[in-house]
């Protein structure tokens, strides 16, 4: 049997994400390939426990960066071993929302983790798993925390200054430029532009995989 | 103001370690010194979650070894910020029930999990900090592991099988021989015996600090 495709969308808050996810369905829907959805941080019993603890704002004690970031792995350990492996082995795909690229962009590029110090908990966590496809939602801080604010309360994460998501991003676009895998898509296009792009791009992905 | 300093009680289950912290309390308390106790993993309130998390036999879901180090040093970098650099900064002793020698040689022992990634995790989350003194009550894992379970009932971790705690044992023995700031004392003595040592040890130690 073949493996399943491990497809991941990224951006910043307010880029779009869920319903990017939702179109994402629609599309493999139709090529009747059989999927299941993660979240990160989360996905598991223990990981969304510890999405939980992470996101929290009002913990009686401040979380470190280092604190933060090991929480982050220790998700994504459980989702891999637990969620995202089983199901590749059995042939299903897996569309995640977020996984390592956002360490990457809020880990290294928001809060300035140095690269070595991720690639080595990359090293240890995820064993070589690459998704197969990400789609980057590129939107501009302004645009996407207004977005997220219209929605509601903000997380503790989300709470951060404008310079933090700047770095984000820049570093989200930077991975996106000296990746292939990455198909970066301007969120700031309107709803029906952005979709058509994601099933051009869906569209295109299944069939190389199936040709 | 000096620093306090900070004294690690370390060893496999059944070792003594609660009986030995309570011999270094009242012997500390002797020359009017001032201290805070922790335990890890654990130790501040995010931290007591994590450690209610790693050591639950419970789970629906298998913790991957590298869910369990991760949430290890996620926890001491709690810790750590919270807890024992305020207090050493204040001129408060730190007494610790456990500290980094317990992932060294559970997960690097235990675990056989490499020391590269290990030293990293290190690197890290302590940021140079290490302790003043640490007594490592060295028992075979047959004695203390009957102590343990005289006890009660024992968590995930105490449930491994006797090879994981003679690996975790010999890892011990190793840094107690290359380092001269862990002081081993033999766990298998009788109690008046061990405590007698322990006193011994802090009076010493004690007395260095304070000339």
């Amino acid at each position: 049997m073949n493996h399943g495709k491990f497809i991941v969308v990224e951006g910043i808050e307010g880029a779009g994400k869920s319903t990017a996810i939702a179109t994402i369905k629609e599309t493999i829907e139709k090529f009747n390939i059989s999927y299941v959805t993660t979240r990160e941080p989360g996905g598991t019993p223990l990981a969304e426990q510890l999405r939980t603890l992470v996101k929290s704002a009002d913990h009686q004690e401040t979380i470190t960066q280092e604190t933060e970031l090991l929480l982050m792995y220790a998700s994504r350990s459980q989702l891999l071993a637990n969620k995202i492996l089983p199901a590749l082995e059995q042939g299903t795909w897996v569309i995640g929302d977020r996984h390592n690229l956002s360490s990457i962009a809020y880990q290294g590029g928001g809060r300035q983790i140095s690269d070595s110090i991720l690639n080595t908990l990359a090293d240890i966590t995820l064993k070589g798993l690459k998704p197969d496809l990400t789609i980057y939602l590129d939107i501009t801080p302004e645009l996407g925390l207004s977005r997220a604010q219209a929605r509601g309360e903000l997380d503790r994460i989300e709470l951060e200054q404008i310079d933090f998501f700047n770095r984000t991003r820049d570093k989200y676009l930077q991975m996106a430029a000296s990746d292939n895998s990455i198909v970066k898509i301007d969120a700031s296009q309107p709803l029906s532009s952005v979709r058509a792009s994601i099933v051009k791009t869906i569209e295109a992905f299944v069939s190389q995989q199936i040709k």
